[in-house]
């Protein structure tokens, strides 16, 4: 997989595309990072990359050149998205993070600044909009950031067990059971006994009920959906 | 405000709190972030974090003892709360990153890895748990740094105009109108009329119009509450 990022902070990703599981991941060249500056692609003395609105309005946009020229630089691989990060855009679910992982091979990331970017960068450049959730953050870097974890993490080879991807929280459409590790006994919390009895099929069916009792708890909605696949 | 990030990678953070409007914003001590890492709270001669998880299964655990020694060796102010950011958690949105800015002098966010953290820690020592949405990471240092990012830019003094926050998505349970910036005519794509017309109530109510009918297409869900409301 090849990410694009068009930017206007490229150290930003510096440091977190450095560490954990993500930086071993691009060092054994699973997916490679590319960091694009739209300020290198302006054609002005002063490299303006913001403007006013039109009609008014606090706050700037990214002017829509030095967008159209950064990503018309870039080398085009076939099955690839124009993806810009927006509270607009489609909301980030784990389908979603699977279909970027399996049916492209080139992700360009557009990451917005300041009031964002020009409604023409949207409608005749990109190919998707998606939103990290409801809510508003001062840039798209932390999107981004999100999008290459989540999609890097399904790749094969990232994570050692691929086993391990399959039973989490979304991929069976109910949260995660809760989970202990040593020691048995911490501050007199005990771990539950039937997680130490050694009882496969008592542990599987106390985990699935936990998943059960918790998505129904905490997220009505998800258990919802999944209750109505039950029938 | 003060963040207190227990992190197994504090240099994951770097370059993020060094950039853009946040970076400015950390600068004029607007917030201060503190991170702490549980390996310098461990007993062992091998610094041990994790370990495998009781009643079997793939990956590793965070143990608890790391996690409760480091947030107990934190100074302590009245107004905090503890966060665990999981997919287990409530969903991020805008009111509660108005919440967290509005009502806490301290937030305290442990980053979880691998697998998790044991489930102790989760029932005895965090106030809340958070999600960043339904999909899975494999850290929880991002979704630590959308919550810095989301919080600070709510803190007077980190953007120049306070009047900018108000308008944008989610305040108004409606998504943003469509920006246009200069050139007026790019590539043939006019800026739409109305936008140049010098018209301030025509320019309200088509931006108006226009968050409604994208709200509707785009996020229904969004949509009918706002409309709900209206009545």
């Amino acid at each position: 997989m090849r990410f694009d990022i068009i930017t206007l902070f490229p150290d930003f990703f510096v440091s977190p595309l450095n560490s954990g599981l993500i930086g071993k991941a691009l060092a054994k060249e699973i997916a490679t990072i590319n960091l694009i500056n739209p300020r290198d692609f302006t054609t002005d003395k002063h490299h303006k990359v913001d403007d006013e609105p039109y009609g008014g309005g606090v706050g700037m946009l990214l002017k829509p050149e030095p967008i159209f020229a950064a990503v018309e630089s870039l080398e085009m691989l076939p099955r690839k998205e124009i993806i810009y990060m927006s509270p607009q855009g489609e909301t980030l679910n784990q389908n979603l993070l699977q279909e970027l992982a399996s049916n492209y091979d080139q992700l360009i990331l557009i990451c917005g600044h300041y009031e964002g970017v020009d409604e023409r960068v949207c409608q005749h450049l990109v190919t998707r909009e998606i939103s990290l959730g409801d809510f508003v953050l001062t840039c798209g870097e932390i999107p981004a950031l999100t999008i290459i974890n989540g999609v890097v993490r399904l790749l094969p080879g990232t994570v050692a067990k691929q086993a391990s991807l399959k039973a989490e929280s979304f991929e069976t459409d109910l949260l995660d059971y809760p989970q202990y590790t040593r020691p048995a006994v911490f501050r007199g919390w005990e771990v539950p006994e039937v997680l130490r009895s050694g009882n496969h099929q008592a542990i599987a069916q106390w985990r699935k009920e936990q998943q059960i009792q918790r998505t129904r708890d905490r997220r009505f909605d998800l258990w919802s959906r999944w209750h109505q696949q039950q029938d």
